[in-house]
């Protein structure tokens, strides 16, 4: 069946598997996350990489976000497909046929690039101003995730006098995101070194300051610690994005988010007892921080994961669940899950109210 | 840059992330494996789930294979969509949504697929007779895997007796997959293992022929054990699917087959001075047996992985890679690797030859 036909149809004939949205609980936590940035000075500007779907990051705007924040290009090109002009792609974007896109992008959207490299900042220069665009730029910095981003202090500094004393660029900024600790299961701990490593970012930007170069923009910040780095005076902005969706791996940090993603799935076979095995394994399933948990099936637990379509969900004693039964699992991972669908059947109530694609799914260009 | 117009030009030309699929390397390791098949009473099956793409498919099938497996009712539709017709959906096909679509891929295809309980052999019975359609059935075997499959012997023997008695069904075979074994590192234990656990798949066999039911076809089998289980008396089809594009894992204990496939990166940033970060991560390698490893540049190799968007590579002493800079990893997984993808790029000297969609992408249902 073709999945718009869906709409108003019970779940039950929704194919397997699926990925379901919880339309209620992912407004709630989009009402929530709201709330807590009404009136801060740092506001929110949710990353898509989470979910990869214009229509929620659309309603993420209507919700009060500033603009969205997204980690390739192809997300942002989507993104400006479904109207949205203020897009941070967290990330260098890097080489002529990249950058050639990143202008014309500007041309209809107000794209916002991070950078580390003096060499990078000189190619995006010569592009935009060949090209009679300006792109807005972030410096990013290492606050100790040792990924991407210059050091604190004096090298960010350097690359900021660079982008401001180039055409074509427009300097708005700095980036540093905690990602090694952003998801800490203990949340004093969290809290003490999310605010130890936001430090020398926060000094970066008044260093730059004081040379009056105009510091618009520091982001950060993710699900884990948007009431952390949310809070720090010196931030401007949160990238938080797993909230409007969740999975496992928040929710046992995160519990004020209600889980609004499942996965949706039939047993194909009983092979014993106590084991149903349903059919979506890791081609389904963003398992990188353990293998899925079951909902609404207390006592039943995935003791046994890895085949590409297959998921075996161990039941607790006289549980009955026949070849053929539906199965709801959530996710470790979020992020790497909406990546692996087409689709979020958006329900209500156990009726489908909607199908939004998700138009960012292998958008890694 | 459309990617149909990539044809001609130099892989310098092609945007990053990409898969590539290096024409001649995936044409010798098609005619390696079809050369082993040749004149042998087991026959070729090549597993679609590898590559996910039936351009790659219909090669295989000109190179001798019988008929095509598959994991997914989608694959095995766009399998068709692609005019092959004899197709193994390896999995359990279960509940009406899908026996609905599996019967009308019986009009237009010739689709056989796997059972392991009597509830399903009597659904798609009643729904392939109601259709005057007939479905070709393999009774799946557990020998050890523990996943799907009915215990060798009488629980086996049963289930083709009942397919057997039931219309719009016809009784094949069996299917025994040793993928709990299927790449064991060590070569002689591989051997060994994988011949104790074919054993009870052949006795089975031999079951039920000795009441008089013919046994059309024993499956089994992958590229680890395609010469084990594919020389064994009383299997009559081996399932490989890696073989054609391979993948680190693989080639560590089947260096007879090339490294076909690729994933082209572009370095985004240089943060010290023996790492360089390029712009792939989980979103693009399947890495369930380890980080990718690094093509074309010795010394080199990745230490740090686990980012969606990100690879780190540590350089060795004096080599440089700018930023901007092109690399080229070999995932350790192929199959979730291709399903990540949209499209290969399919290459011969260093210039792009063709553009191959991968039709299977993401077809879970």
């Amino acid at each position: 069946m073709n999945s718009s036909n869906l709409i108003g149809k019970p779940l039950l004939e929704v194919d397997t598997p699926s990925l379901l949205l919880d339309a209620e609980a992912m407004q709630a936590n989009l009402n929530l996350m709201a709330r807590y940035f009404q009136g801060r000075p740092a506001k929110l500007r949710p990353h898509f990489k989470s979910h990869k779907c214009s229509r929620l990051a659309r309603l993420q705007m209507q919700a009060g976000a500033v603009g969205i924040t997204c980690a390739k290009l192809g997300e942002a090109e989507a993104l400006a497909d479904a109207g949205i002009r203020d897009i941070l792609i967290a990330n260098q974007i890097v080489g002529p046929i990249k950058i050639a896109r990143l202008v014309a992008l500007a041309r209809r959207a107000a794209p916002m690039v991070a950078v580390d490299s003096a060499e990078n900042i000189r190619m995006l220069s010569e592009a935009a101003a060949a090209a009679g665009v300006t792109i807005r730029i972030l410096v990013e910095v290492n606050i100790g995730m040792n990924r991407c981003g210059v050091e604190p202090g004096t090298p960010a500094l350097e690359l900021a006098r660079l982008i401001h004393s180039l055409p074509g660029l427009k300097f708005e900024g700095l980036q540093g995101y905690e990602g090694h600790i952003v998801d800490l299961r203990d949340e004093a701990e969290r809290t003490v070194k999310v605010r130890a490593a936001m430090k020398p970012l926060v000094e970066t930007r008044r260093l730059i300051e004081s040379i009056g170069l105009p510091v618009h923009i520091v982001s950060g910040g993710g699900t884990g610690t948007y009431t952390i780095t949310g809070d720090l005076p010196g931030i401007d902005e949160v990238q938080a994005g797993s909230y409007a969706c969740m999975d496992w791996w928040y929710s046992d940090i995160r519990a004020e988010f209600r889980q609004a993603q499942s996965i949706l799935a039939t047993v194909i076979s009983r092979p014993t007892a106590n084991e149903a095995v349903i059919d979506v394994g890791r081609k389904g399933v963003g398992a990188e921080f353990g293998p899925p948990r079951v909902k609404n099936l207390p006592g039943a637990r995935v003791d046994k994961f890895g085949s590409e379509e297959h998921t075996t969900v161990t039941l607790p004693d006289g549980q009955t669940l026949p070849v053929g039964g539906r199965v709801e699992i959530i996710p470790s991972h979020g992020c790497t899950t909406s990546n692996l669908y087409r689709e979020y059947i958006v329900h209500k109530n156990g009726v489908v109210t909607d199908v939004w694609p998700i138009d960012g799914s292998g958008k890694m260009q």
